[in-house]
């Protein structure tokens, strides 16, 4: 791992390119560094038991005391969900708007470091020194309210990070994109743009959120009796267009999920949802209200098995139940993975004789598609363009967007986690590598589980595991007990009586020719035991369990 | 489990109702049976290490003598996948189309049973004798040649089962649907429709093959570099479509990846597929043509790991690569579940340098939408109709399409695996339960693991295992070895030392206050043990890995 060169501004990013995920951008000059955001990302498929990944900041704690700052652009999880971990070891001031604050406030107090936290208030007309650069925000729409872009001088020019946007020509909250400031910032001249690649691969313009309340308000028109609500925890927007809704059709709404709940009292004290005095109830009741007049807003628009839509269809919600005849609005489409567990959630709805709604009409995507993302761009008009927030494919597809606006393509870096942009008297060049990587969080456990680990759980899952324990004699020996062998994930023991017994004796046979052949060091007999059971259990049964030979000795 | 009604049409599913996949359908009348497909499902996610799933086909073993015959409408795995199961414990006739015998064949051959089986020709224009029934078959569209829908008559009336169809006006072999005799069928009266529900919350008609045929087409006119096609091996139309593309643009064609080879071996041998003499080239011979000259025609349209268009994007094939200026054509639409593999490939090729054609503009589905489901509806003009092939939401949104058609509500039965409906003087209404299930294939195992199994690889997949092994003396129950702990899937035992050394004190302390307390039964000092470490490692990790204790005597 080469230094970073100290004459030139290096732009990295630590988790956020090449996936969706965990984003961390590192704007360094000199001695000077700026974060962007610190997100988290939820755990592949084959990370097995992980609960959610991290970037690893290993190269953010070996330079602590040139971090000015970290900057936040929205109170999104994959933008704030690693900072109660990064505050842990490096306790640097934090900037972000009000709701922001709230949100990450949340998360700090769980952790139990929201005492020594340095958090600071900013909005879009703040202007924040931070070594060599000065930070200032401008406003954009997206999914949550409060989301900003971030303008960054630095001594080689102006670098702009879009965070997460969207162009909403009617936001809910009427809160427009600074489109006036962005304008104005390209026209100062902007040296390089990282812009949000999430819906590169989209054509046209994204709906207004205003569409998705439109749709809401129909819904709640046609609806008779009692109406379910499940959408993200934190799109504040929807939440009040689904009050909105309540409130014009004269029902009480209740809150069901933590997250849920959690959100809506945060939004309420900070003044970003209004609700009418008497409408949110307790789940409790609800059930002394006629049915036309309740709304059950709730988490599980993603058909979590745990969160509250899918334990209301399984009836296995303490506060809260779906019935016959109850109209079920799933104001979200799931994110890829989660096609299957929607789609159970929705048959398990119908089953107990709800009515879904479900599918693309009652949503809109808080990311800009391609129409959008080229307005970034000719508003911005960069003379480099580095696409963020995307998998690869979602780069590739916003580099070709910003060929079309003009960008030359060589001064387009379609970067991995880790690569350096370096840019130094106005060129830019890809400079050396810093250390990047993922950091993997299983209950209390950071960085506990890696590679080994995953992959014995990953065997373990697949076939199982046989337990061979054996006692010898220290002083000849010979065999005082067993061997015996214990299964589990493998087969049915009871139906599987023959083969176990069969393995036995297998084990005892390899055991004693071992001993015949005076072969006692302990490796060299478990080896022999792995690979004759391996074989012997590979022939009968295709499957590959772990082995796990266990020789005691007294 | 009552028995059926002797007196009584009973009609039922052992799979295929509430899913996708492992599609059967029973229809008994007295002592006579006729089964329609035998086919598998893939696993869920969360049968960990299970290859496929099979229709418990207990009830079919207790009525072996009745059973007139196998009917089967194609040759796709969820229709044909379990029978070299079933006919190893029920050896009856099957009865199938030409195409669809030769894959059978295949299947059969491979399980050793390809000599006692008694596989018997049909096409359109057959008429069979079973017991006291007798069907009859009429073409239909589908993504693979061949498929028929069955009409079979009965002591009742006519009971029409559809197959997978959709209506394909422009059909690429030029076969159309049996329109005509379908509704003569309907004409006659149907008294039972059974009809395939894959589609039906798509509203219209489902594309027709031949508009695929189109793009590829057109991608072949625009691209100068070799061209990889990916798409489901048994899709013979859409093979057909790139073979006469190669055709127009002079290019040689290579098959790669298993099944690929072995159905365009099978659909040329049986005439399903012209391939113009001198076409098709080993996959050695296409380095040696330009790259203008070059098809490769590959599985791993979903994605999947071990195919071989993935295979190939991670350069780890052994006969063929992709190279930088390549278009890969992916004619196929994620299978829900899949979207992620589809993706994380489409990343690793675009990031080799190939152009990857992706998404819906080549693939059209093979099953009808609503508008085609519709039209099947006032073909038959059903007195009863039961959805079939599908989700629970798929089922519901069919039966409101049958609604709309005439049908009366009450005449419609929604049915899980193992409800029957039975008809009787023409009154249809829901009779006894069938014996019904799931039978999980691992390896060779065949029902094998169950859910005790599948629960603890669930386990060890999520925390991974201790195993803690002592050896008591016999005479006096002190310890003699141990304990020692041996983990695997649970944390890194370097960075975690500390840890499971505690672990073993704790260990030690519990057996010894066990010894001092006197409690010398083996299943008291495992389930202390394991209370005391489990505690202790929640504590300390917040996980719950499986403990396993093991005690030795000597």
């Amino acid at each position: 791992m080469s230094k970073l060169n100290q004459k030139a501004l290096s732009i990295f990013a630590l988790g956020g390119v090449g996936e969706i995920g965990k984003n961390m951008y590192v704007i360094q000059y000199a001695d000077d560094i700026v974060v962007i955001d610190a997100g988290l990302k939820f755990p592949e498929e084959e990370m097995l038991g992980i609960d959610i990944v991290i970037p690893d900041i290993t190269y953010l704690q070996e330079n602590k005391d040139k971090i000015r700052g970290i900057l936040i652009t929205h109170g999104h999880e994959d933008h704030i969900g690693a900072l109660s971990y990064v505050l842990r070891h490096l306790n640097v001031p934090v900037y972000a708007t009000k709701l922001t604050i709230g949100l990450i406030e949340v998360k700090l107090k769980e952790a139990g470091l929201l005492g020594e936290a340095k958090l600071n208030l900013i909005d879009n007309k703040s202007e924040v020194e931070l070594g060599c650069f000065t930070a200032s925000f401008f406003k954009t729409n997206h999914s949550i309210p409060d989301s900003v872009g971030v303008c960054l001088d630095t001594p080689e020019g102006c670098i702009v990070h879009t965070g997460d946007f969207k162009f909403d020509q009617t936001p809910v909250n009427n809160q427009m994109s600074d489109m006036a400031k962005m304008a104005k910032i390209g026209e100062r001249g902007v040296l390089a743009l990282l812009s949000d690649s999430t819906n590169a691969e989209r054509p046209g313009f994204t709906g207004s959120e205003r569409e998705v309340g439109q749709a809401i308000k129909e819904q709640f028109h046609k609806c008779k009796g009692r109406i379910v609500v499940a959408t993200f925890a934190s799109n504040i927007h929807r939440i009040q267009q689904v009050i909105d809704a309540a409130a014009l059709y004269d029902r009480k709404v209740t809150v069901i999920g933590r997250s849920m709940v959690n959100v809506v009292n945060i939004a309420i004290d900070l003044g970003y949802l209004n609700v009418p005095e008497g409408m949110l109830v307790e789940p409790e009741e609800i059930n002394k209200l006629p049915a036309e007049r309740v709304v059950i807003l709730s988490t599980g628009s993603q058909g979590e098995p745990m969160s509250a839509l899918t334990r209301m269809a399984r009836s296995a919600h303490r506060k809260a139940d779906i019935l016959p005849g109850d109209t079920v609005l799933i104001a979200a489409t799931p994110i890829p993975g989660n096609e299957k567990y929607v789609a159970r959630t929705v048959d398990q709805l119908f089953r107990i004789g709800a009515d879904v709604i479900y599918g693309s009409n009652i949503h809109v995507s808080g990311h800009g598609s391609a129409e959008e993302l080229k307005l970034m761009l000719n508003l911005m008009k960069p003379k480099y363009f580095i696409p963020i927030h995307g998998e690869f494919r979602m780069l590739r597809q916003h580099a070709l967007l910003a060929e079309q606006c003009g960008v030359q393509p060589e001064n387009i870096f379609l970067i991995d986690n880790g690569d350096t942009v370096e840019i130094s008297g106005g060129k830019a060049r890809y400079g050396p590598k810093v250390n990047s990587g993922i950091v993997l969080i299983d209950g209390l456990g950071v960085g506990d589980v890696g590679n080994i680990v995953l992959r014995d759980r990953k065997l373990l899952s697949q076939d199982g595991i046989l337990v061979v324990v054996v006692t010898l004699s220290k002083q000849n020996g010979t065999i005082l007990s067993g061997p015996d062998i214990i299964s589990r994930g493998f087969v049915y023991v009871r139906e599987s009586e023959a083969l176990l017994e069969e393995a036995n004796r297998i084990v005892g046979q390899t055991l004693n020719r071992c001993m015949e052949e005076n072969v006692n060091e302990w490796s060299s007999l478990k080896t022999n035991v792995r690979d004759a059971l391996g074989r012997f259990l590979y022939e009968q049964t295709r499957r590959r369990p772990m082995i796990l030979p266990i020789i005691m000795e007294v």
